[in-house]
């Protein structure tokens, strides 16, 4: 038995079936620097996925920031500590519209957990709607919004999934009847939460679409959809799990790069630089209802360790310069991208260091899928690490840590074009 | 303005109202080394309460485990590693009844959220009962277990609570007729839940009822209430967040102490000594049912580096006989405890350093309450940190760092000693 299937063997024993891996071969990562991993043999390869690594595999800043705090004090808030208050005002100062209070927890499907049922505290309605091609986290709540993965228990009739925005085939049949179409989608979806007795109290979207694969949309696309839900008295929460922390290189969140005033926003992945730390940061009236009506807490959440290893994310990203690098890097990795040929190739698009190319057979994105799965198995045999994304799994995400170069950036198109031609069509 | 006023200060303005802190003058923590913390002033406090900082405030072994592998390597799940797959061998390791198999995530009320979920997948029926004095955790479907904080929009009626065992006033009248009295009021939720409509699907419960004050209780205590669960074909989760890793000191598991056979087990807090880590542990039929039901993950569950803090807890736990020293410790302490004389004093009671002192004035325990309050603020004022517990809060619970030792137990409670003399009854 191989090294690999050993250790599958092992896992499916010690964690259960139907654990999902990366690729038909999977890797056994043992060593992680700046964008690059090393498996278990010594062989290397080039990130090109992991947004979890924000700054870097094992920055050692972030490093040195949770073994220094380890080392002197982890412990709860319901002492006074100055590492979660340092923080918050670092983090809300990244905010506008009066989002200037946090709620630090561990995950980010915690942190929407919250946020939902802030929107339940401030509108007293139980109506959901999130679009039809997103995943916002695992608990019991949360899961009840994911596209691929049936909760258990089934489905909920106070969650209503709109059809989401996409480049290829835009809702009302055009870019520029889409924000308009997108928009009455939800009050349809609204109409229906009032008439099924449910009411609506919650929007929440990702702002930069990316489970949806990240459609090219302009800033102000939200507005028709803001004024919906405005209307209608509801609750807008942006997930920016995914685009937060500069990723998409000219804004430092993705609903200041389409324009969008949210009333929450809730951060995961990234934060930490794979610390499992999280937030939801939201206006303080909103935080005041959520915090006396329920009085929540959390034993790790906003821990020192934790508050050390966000504020140093923070502190790696302004020394050096990553918001930036993820902007020129990522404009010099998509105009690569968009010098590659190939007959399936329907879109190439992204902002900063989230960029992706989206496939089609004969016009049909659906059945690029196999085709897409056949190239990230390819580029992971060559070398470079990346997944699929969108409604079939028929595109490429490439969201790689922020301190990408383009040296690197050389490599994966390069990769992308030498695996693109071995490729049968 | 004094330097814990502008803290709290800042705590409202940054995190918000109602955020609720020990003692009526909180304590500003900066550093900690075994059962000590110090605040900002250079005092020196005895921590007699915190049970994150199992193996002790800041174990350099943790922190040297957390250092290094956070400096090679912090990834999750979707690629290799033998980290998750040596602490679930280890971790599984420990326990009976076919309990072999492990999901890693980050925060207990995750694990319970999981947890209540297998349950519903495992029996299709919505109706979980717990006690009416407990906690399990943050979530929204978790927060519908709490007895002291009403959840968002309210309780649900698929929630039964049944009365917690007691020392003092035991059900059924009588501490022997306790056990058959409690398995009757559990009989009496499941036909209510059965006569609603939702069926009976899960028992939950910490088997040494921590939140419920932890009344003495026999092994075989549940014998009669897993007859009942099993008749109705219910699951039964054993939340050992607060009794596990060896706490009790002659069981390295609430349930083992109580001699329960659970079909789930989860844990929490102790298990990475402050590293947000928890975990859920069941039977392979039951993560099956689960795994290929929901397909479940989580980005930072089960991450290089927890699993490495998670370890490094089970290996200074063996290293340094902590459970063994939480029972001798535990014994010396709770027989100088039964020493202390005062009239408001009703019972001594716990296990290992899981130990209590339980109030009452003039035999009523909720007029207690106020009393037990200011003996918390007392003993903060000496120095000695540690919290209430109980119905009305009207007991004090000790539950330290598990390499308290016996200068230590003799300085909580030769200063209980003075505190109690010094207050007025």
């Amino acid at each position: 038995m191989s090294h690999n299937s050993n250790l599958l063997h092992r896992r499916e024993r010690l964690l259960g079936p139907n654990m999902t891996t990366f690729y038909s071969d999977p890797v056994h990562i043992v060593r992680g620097e700046g964008a690059w991993l090393w498996d278990a043999d010594g062989n290397r390869y080039l990130d090109c996925y992991n947004n979890v690594p924000h700054v870097g595999h094992a920055h050692p800043k972030v490093v040195e920031a949770i073994s220094a705090q380890a080392a002197t004090l982890n412990t709860h808030t319901r002492y006074l500590h100055e590492g979660i208050l340092d923080y918050a005002e670092r983090l809300t100062g990244t905010m506008e519209h009066d989002l200037d209070t946090m709620i630090m927890v561990c995950t980010g499907s915690e942190a929407n957990d919250i946020a939902l049922r802030m929107g339940r505290a401030m509108t007293g309605k139980t109506g959901i709607i999130c679009t039809d091609n997103t995943y916002h986290g695992n608990t019991d709540l949360v899961s009840h919004l994911s596209a691929k993965k049936t909760p258990i228990g089934g489905a909920v009739d106070w969650v209503k999934k709109v059809p989401s925005p996409d480049t290829l085939a835009p809702l009302g049949g055009s870019a520029e009847a889409q924000a308009q179409a997108f928009a009455d989608e939800i009050q349809t979806a609204i109409d229906t939460l009032e008439a099924e007795g449910h009411g609506f109290g919650t929007l929440i979207l990702c702002p930069f679409f990316a489970n949806e694969g990240f459609p090219d949309l302009p800033s102000g696309f939200l507005d028709p959809t803001v004024e919906v839900v405005r209307r209608a008295g509801g609750i807008i929460i942006a997930d920016e799990v995914q685009p937060g922390f500069g990723r998409t290189g000219r804004h430092f969140w993705g609903h200041q790069r389409i324009g969008l005033a949210p009333d929450i926003v809730t951060m995961g992945k990234p934060m930490g630089n794979g610390h499992p730390v999280a937030a939801v940061v939201t206006r303080p009236e909103i935080m005041a209802e959520f915090r006396n009506r329920f009085g929540y807490f959390n034993t790790f959440g906003g821990n020192p360790v934790s508050a050390a290893a966000a504020m140093a994310v923070l502190d790696v990203l302004a020394e050096e310069s990553l918001v930036e690098n993820a902007r020129d890097t990522g404009d010099y990795a998509l105009e690569l991208l968009r010098q590659l040929d190939h007959p399936m190739i329907a879109d190439v698009r992204g902002a900063g260091l989230f960029l992706g190319v989206e496939f089609a057979r004969d016009g049909d994105t659906k059945r690029a899928a196999p085709f897409c799965a056949q190239l990230v198995d390819e580029m992971r045999n060559r070398g470079v690490l990346l997944h699929s994304v969108g409604r079939y799994y028929h595109g490429i995400k490439i969201r790689p840590p922020m301190c990408f170069d383009r040296a690197q950036a050389d490599l994966l198109v390069e990769t992308m074009d030498a695996a693109l031609k071995a490729l049968p069509v």
